[in-house]
């Protein structure tokens, strides 16, 4: 038998109790109580300043790279960045207690198929620290109590967050039980947390490929597999050359690092003279790594198996040329992660085929793949990208945070 | 490294492709291939009850119970009530390729949220051989390749049936692979599909409690657990106690044996009396055991810790006595398993609490807790029963067999 961190435990049970009562606030109370939340980091702005430069502090001493360090840095700016999320969530509609379909047996029971809360979601992140308030708010808003446990490079600034939050929570009259937070940056935690079946309802991990793995290997709680995205865009022989050079450098270039971001093109072979040959001017900065069709139009690093598996977030493309629609789309499913795909075509056949073969949480016809995301898509936000397709698919909202109970309203009937 | 059983992946690897393109059949073509399967189960009828034959010989020779054979067993109007449930399943809107949901950004993206299926649903049942048909219906009708593994006690009949229905996809041009049959009956088996993550999306397990825990134990495939259900029917004081009698022995009689037949009885203490008193000759031929309270009022079995828990499947149950409605819902929170819930009451305050706070996947005001099911619900049968929040809850239909997409249509959006 393994045993628990008692303080742990202890926490998630309060939690679980929480989230019943939070489960049944109003619309209007849980706004009210996003409201406090946003005065109390409006308040809380000097303290949450001074905690995160502790944290940029220790990241320097430790050595990370300024563009690391960079990510984890928090000014006003930023800030005003979470309080916008936070108005954008108070702007959203109550996600809990309603039906998508009611209808009546023939004997006269009525069934409404609601929407309720999970209960508990936890949330394992190493992503920047304006997940810690973009979690709380999509989580608290759909009525779920939520836990989270962010990397131990932000935790000061992760830990004056949740302060804030709490603070907020009071001044509402609402528990700041709601939110717990695990103040302890030991490893066995997270595996603990994984083990909290009947306790935790979902956990969503939000990191590198090698957190998610360990999340998925080791959870017995139900999880959702977040995050990696091997990207690709088609350029078809009736695209419109010029948008596709666009959407690429878009995907390519204006955020790297992201999972939504592009790293391998496909080009048919009839266009791909014409646009290969424009890629080193336009991707300034850009590593290429072609085939051999591309290798003999312009002088690249030679594409190996491993650049068609990976997912760089960096300034590397992979290209390679293919003979028609079928064998781009046989790559994608071969080497795709079910992420983003794209496609540039003035066909409609070929959208058509795209947009119904290609197996991913979203498929783009003419456009980039950098708007896979909850924020862009209106979600105010969001819990991860989910890459599977059980429970959800895609950029993870509060529709994607509540679960459904069947109510049943009768006069005696029986079977 | 586990290796695994050839003939199993290669067959799981085929069921994959071929489920693409039964994903992109159409509701005809899906429609027809279900008519023909008709046909075919009409045309081997004769073979189908001959293996049956063979299945119930055996399990009489290994001294099986009588009732347990008769559940194995299948006559011509078994067989008719899975014809039945096909033609119900024709008539169902093809679950495939709809949105909920298609919006505008503001740069002109549109964005639909479109159905598409799982891709490889694999279910493993220890029930009865109408499982078979149910479930290639639901799977086949919501375009997913279908892996099934029966019990080995019914191995014979599972095998007539889907040769049956094999010959009649064919017959309608379609794959036969698109339903794939474990004709072996290795219990490794079992564990070899529960790893077969990236080939099957979903696996269902129907059956008892122990075949449950093992897969949700050992799954790396994403799981919905199904069926434990320890129902309870609470009579509130202001409840009709005619009705809550015929709901009670409707719960507990016609058909103890299924996941929604009732375990627990809660009864106010304003009515105590009353309703507890007429229980031994209404409920004539279960074995009733009761806490303190009811002791006093019947002579009954002491019910220990146990009973509470427990989900009997037989002629027995459960009584107890509660103060108030906060106690009864208590008791539920408690040992409930978050299957089918009732309450027989005519307070609108008490009925409005009861189907707010209880959680659970169905929650009858003044009916039966039987309704909980596919076929009841009008779903055309089911593939389980989800006790779990995430993904499905409640009798899963085609609904609960798909999962989305997003589809983005541009003229070269970036961001």
């Amino acid at each position: 038998m393994k045993t628990y961190d008692q303080k742990l435990t202890n926490m998630v049970l309060e939690l679980k109790e929480e989230a019943k009562a939070l489960g049944r606030l109003t619309g209007e109370e849980k706004n009210r109580g996003l409201r406090m939340v946003i005065e109390a980091l409006e308040s809380e702005e000097e303290k949450i300043l001074q905690a995160n430069q502790k944290d940029l502090e220790q990241a320097r001493r430790a050595g990370v790279r300024e563009s690391l360090v960079d990510r984890l840095a928090l000014d006003a700016s930023r800030l005003a960045g979470m309080k916008e999320a936070l108005q954008e969530v108070i702007a959203l509609k109550d996600p809990v207690w309603s039906s998508g379909r009611t209808w009546t047996l023939e004997n006269g029971l009525t069934l409404s198929k609601m929407t309720v809360p999970l209960g508990v979601v936890g949330i394992i992140y190493e992503s920047r620290p304006n997940v810690t308030v973009d979690a709380f708010a999509l989580g608290f808003k759909s009525g779920n109590g939520v836990l989270l446990r962010g990397s131990s490079s932000a935790l000061n600034s992760n830990r004056a967050l949740v302060q804030a939050i709490h603070q907020g929570l009071k001044k509402a009259g609402i528990s700041p039980k709601v939110l717990g937070f695990i103040d302890d940056d030991r490893r066995e935690l997270v595996l603990e947390m994984l083990h909290m079946k009947g306790k935790i309802d979902l956990i969503i991990p939000r990191g590198g490929k090698g957190l998610i793995d360990f999340v998925v290997e080791n959870a017995k709680v139900p999880t959702v597999e977040t995050g990696v995205g091997n990207c690709h865009l088609y350029v078809d022989a009736e695209g419109d050359l010029p948008m596709a050079m666009e959407i690429l450098k878009n995907g390519k270039m204006q955020r790297p690092g992201v999972c939504n971001a592009l790293e391998t093109l496909l080009v048919h072979e009839a266009v791909a003279k014409d646009f290969i040959k424009r890629l080193p001017k336009e991707l300034k900065g850009v590593t290429l790594r072609g085939c051999e069709a591309t290798e003999k139009l312009i002088s690249v690093e030679k594409a190996t198996e491993e650049d068609w598996k990976e997912e760089y977030l960096d300034m590397i493309l992979a290209v390679r040329v293919v003979k028609d629609l079928d064998e781009a789309i046989s790559h994608i499913d071969q080497y795709g992660t079910g992420h983003s795909e794209a496609i540039v075509t003035k066909n409609y056949n070929h959208a058509q085929v795209f947009q119904r073969k290609v197996d991913a949480a979203a498929v783009y016809v003419n456009a980039s793949t950098r708007f896979t995301d909850g924020g862009a898509f209106g979600f105010g936000g969001e819990m991860g990208i989910s890459t599977q397709k059980v429970h959800a698919r895609g950029p993870m909202g509060l529709e994607e945070l509540v679960t459904t109970k069947y109510i049943a309203l009768g006069e005696g009937q029986i079977r």
